[in-house]
């Protein structure tokens, strides 16, 4: 099979660590950190599927709006006060949120080879470029593509669009690489060659499809060369 | 403000006590039925959101599929061997939840008022069937709506479409009823009257939008009348 000519990565929990929230909602929350952290990016998730699902974009906010609201959400649901000092805190953290260590390095191989690379991402541009240049991957991603030009979250269709779009190669000649299990199967079920990286030991979704290929880190993507 | 013409009930957590496979989840996997009950329940609403948010019908799977979809990811999850015939039993179980114990006295109120009854669920038409008629409530019920004709699960217009279709009344005639809060929001989205029942003591969804009523037990929906 053909090498892939581009490799688009997921953001969060792909390149970034959602859970590196968890820290300071702990100093917060003493004893709480870490099922706000999780809580939280599991209504995160569940928002964007939400607005994306109930309307065709009517519903869309940008995934910083929906961020906030889920963390007002999860802190309501665990009984926690949340303070709007507070509150600027945990988002302020959300905006910077820690790197993977081996991003730097695979994106680097990938240039080395020649090939495109890129963002594709629920995150909405201001997020993303705050992100990227936070972890200073700015020179290392040709592309740094969000669904807010489409108004729909992954894993809707006209979401995944854009990678052959924005990158004008066809489908098949992409890779997309996320640690999401959702993501990849999205991924998968759209046409590209996708690599679920695998961070945490989790099944993957049971629904009768498999990704391209299943790993343990960033690293992995190097394979499909 | 004209009362309404019909309600329209929510099955799954709202007549039917998703939560009531816990026992015997708790028998055949001792100290892990309450997890298992809950992480089943996430996961099968989150298929019926990946399926519908992918791809507009080309994934849909009945809900039937899905349920046992996510029972099998739950037990991956959390690491419980699933043989064949305790998934059987379970799956059988699903199939005969507990009905609330204020079901038959509502419908009955509203049948008293002339009032138009049904269910519009994500189930398919056969759990729909055998979910009715074990808890008896066949009588009472002048609708039961399932989204499989659609083949888009609920928070998908085309679902919620389906109560001014089938009814043949006007959206502003009909009220809703659901125990689900991402339910009663897609309902209330849509342009149904809604009452959120919150059976659990949970926050509502954080976006901006609220429910006609918020309530505890079904025999709320009397104060639309």
């Amino acid at each position: 099979m053909e090498k892939p000519k581009a490799v688009l990565f997921d953001a969060y929990g792909t390149l970034f660590d959602v859970y590196s929230v968890g820290l300071l909602a702990e100093q917060l929350f003493p004893g709480k950190g870490e099922a706000l952290g999780v809580l939280w990016r599991d209504k995160q998730i569940d928002y964007t599927r939400l607005v994306t699902t109930s309307n065709h974009g009517s519903h869309y906010r940008p995934f910083w709006e929906l961020t906030r609201a889920a963390l007002r959400y999860a802190c309501k649901r665990l009984a926690l006060d949340l303070q709007s000092a507070a509150e600027d805190r945990l988002m302020n953290q959300y905006r910077h949120l820690s790197a993977f260590p081996e991003n730097r390095e695979v994106l680097q191989a990938l240039k080395d080879r020649h090939v495109v690379t890129g963002i594709l991402s629920n995150g909405d541009p201001e997020m993303l470029g705050v992100a990227v240049r936070s972890a200073g991957l700015e020179g290392l991603l040709d592309h740094v593509i969000s669904v807010d030009s489409v108004r729909k979250f992954k894993t809707h269709p006209d979401a995944y669009a854009l990678g052959p779009q924005v990158t004008g190669l066809d489908i098949k000649q992409i890779a997309f690489v996320s640690c999401n299990a959702w993501d990849a199967l999205g991924a998968t079920w759209f046409g590209y060659r996708t690599l679920w990286v695998n961070r945490y030991g989790l099944p993957f979704e049971e629904l009768g499809t498999q990704p391209a290929r299943t790993g343990n880190s960033l690293r992995d993507v190097l394979e499909f060369f």
